[in-house]
């Protein structure tokens, strides 16, 4: 082929490469290959850590600096995006109330809160924006999204009429006192970027699968999901709505079961928003093949992640679509098959995982060059 | 490309799988794949264990069996191949003398002898074979090819005159009484396929190096480098031959040397002995892509092993080349670009090396069959 168009629409590979830098290292590979290619980077975010930013530099957005507090109530200096003229915001949680703020020993999701995500969210509708874009990857919290209803003006109760503030308290809850809600935000079209299906609680719940890695003990996963659980029988007691049979609802430690029901927000699928939202559509159509990747490529991707949406897209225009990831499965997986016409590890050879993520780079150039060369012949 | 003529010659993937699985594997995938192609399994050996019956296998060859003696001196069957109409011998020197004939923990250099390879020489001119071809790698000995010396006649002596015959005793060697040598060895032509340049004695000779991989232990490699000085020494003094200088002479614990100096054997390069020996420039010529590979391609790979052989010879017909290997270089390597379009490691993630080993061919397949995939665009 002459002049191959590439289009390279990585994820990022997690704690090693944001997507951007995934693309860079691949379009660098290719560019050193005997492929005579012409490439556009796309990279892009299904809902994690990031996302929000790949959405604000295709939008060429503007961003709003402003104090909040992370998911201890200390003070820092956070961020959100604006674009579309000021219509949209887009608000990155991780920012706010991300595991990256906290030292690993400081983890703590039965103490931990979203109130500074909230806080960004009120500033947006202080700029008077009539849409918010919440991407919610890569939070410290398991607080069923009550630290950002708080901040929003939301107030939860004990029998004695004392606010609780922290997720463990939430066994004590008996109401929930809606009055004091910015009705702003009811009149804002909220949309969530889910990367997870989990449910609010239980076994395959926020607290379940996701507490661990946010700091939870196994005594402290069952606290969180008797917490999420008690404000779920008071929410349905409440509102009518079963936050416990939301699809996505467990997403971010239950953001999304909590906006969902007291803000309307729409829990939209990370990755086909993300591709919408860039105009994803428009680089398909001009590209001969698609390369994407994340740092494990499995047949959870097929279940909503960024190199499924973006392969998807790809197959709908019959274009070949290459994949790369830092581990795959062993064997040809008919499913990933459908979708991913070439999958590739990208290690050098048998090693530890701390190793293959520090040389995710050079290890995404090397393959990308090989690949190149693959096309060429 | 239509019908794509795919040579496949790959070596074998050391404590994995032979040569012919390798190329049956990646057979396996590329006819997986979505390339059009027909494929050649040309395994190759470039003398380490498993050439010589590769060789046997390609001219039709018969199998001789015997029983000599192991590195131990204890009874074994062993065999070798006649080809050319009983005019050559292939002996595998791992038939007789391997490392795999003994447990892990009976390895011992400094009593391991070659006295069993030296018998199937001998059976072979019973044979009246005119040629013989010794393949040695895998073998268990660091004795300089005494042990086979041994068994064609000749004598290793100290000051008293009593015959030594455990490597560890030649620090005592005083004569070497070449009086009873089996005259037809010398009016034989003896050919040694080797896949390494190591000298006999020193830091890069054949104690330093293999020793250990044999079961020696520090002490022991000084004590074998010190019994190999002094073979050195004395057949210096009676041949005017100077052991120590000969490039290859510490390949299979000095066999090369041993032979070189007492039977005029020939050092060859294995991998291009076997591919001359085997017809290999006829595949080539009717191939439009080859694919080789070995358990770790890396710079050592161009001073004469297999995948190196097979590249040279494909290059020079300006073919493709692709190499298939457990572990590359992290970083693309200039030197390798030269004979290697595609480097590609077949790993599926990070992984320990004992995992590697078992999910080889699992590996092999998936992996060709992506390049299958790739060249079929």
């Amino acid at each position: 082929m002459k002049n191959t168009r590439v289009l390279i629409a990585p994820n990022a590979f997690k704690h090693s490469l944001n997507a951007m830098d995934v693309a860079l290292a691949i379009q660098e590979g290719l560019q050193k290959s005997r492929l005579d290619c012409v490439c556009e980077c796309f990279p892009v975010g299904d809902g994690g850590d990031g996302t929000g930013d790949l959405m604000i530099k295709k939008h060429n957005g503007s961003i709003v600096s402003a104090e909040v507090n992370d998911p201890f109530n200390r003070k820092i200096i956070s961020s959100f995006g604006l674009v579309n003229d000021g219509e949209t915001a887009i608000i990155e949680m991780a920012n706010a109330s991300g595991l990256h703020l906290v030292k690993p020993e400081e983890l703590d999701p039965l103490r931990a809160t979203s109130f500074g995500t909230g806080e960004l969210v009120k500033l947006a509708l202080d700029k008077g924006v009539r849409k918010i874009v919440l991407a919610i990857g890569g939070s410290a919290t398991v607080d069923g999204g009550t630290g950002i209803l708080r901040a929003l003006g939301i107030r939860f109760l004990d029998a004695a009429g004392q606010e609780l503030t922290a997720p463990e308290s939430l066994t004590e809850l008996a109401s929930i006192d809606v009055s004091g809600l910015d009705q702003r935000i009811l009149a804002c079209e909220v949309s969530i970027l889910c990367d997870v299906d989990n449910t609010l609680v239980g076994d395959h719940g926020s607290a379940a699968v996701f507490g661990p890695q946010k700091g939870a003990t196994p005594d402290g996963v069952k606290k969180l999901d008797t917490s999420l659980r008690k404000f779920a029988d008071v929410a349905l007691a409440q509102t009518g709505i079963d936050m416990t049979l939301i699809k996505h609802g467990g997403a971010a430690g239950g953001v999304s079961a909590g906006l969902y029901t007291f803000f309307n927000a729409n829990l939209v699928n990370g990755i086909d928003f993300f591709l919408d939202f860039t105009g994803f559509t428009e680089a398909v159509a001009k590209a001969d093949v698609v390369i994407t990747g994340e740092g494990s490529i499995d047949e959870q991707t097929l279940h909503g992640k960024g190199p499924f949406g973006v392969a998807f897209q790809a197959k709908r225009k019959n274009l070949p679509v290459i994949g790369l990831a830092g581990k795959i499965p062993l064997e040809q997986n008919e499913k990933l098959n459908q979708y991913f016409d070439v999958l590739l590890a990208i290690g050098n050879g048998p090693t530890d995982i701390t190793t293959a993520l520090k040389y995710t780079e050079e290890n995404l150039i090397r393959t990308a060059w090989q690949v190149g060369n693959l096309l060429a012949n």
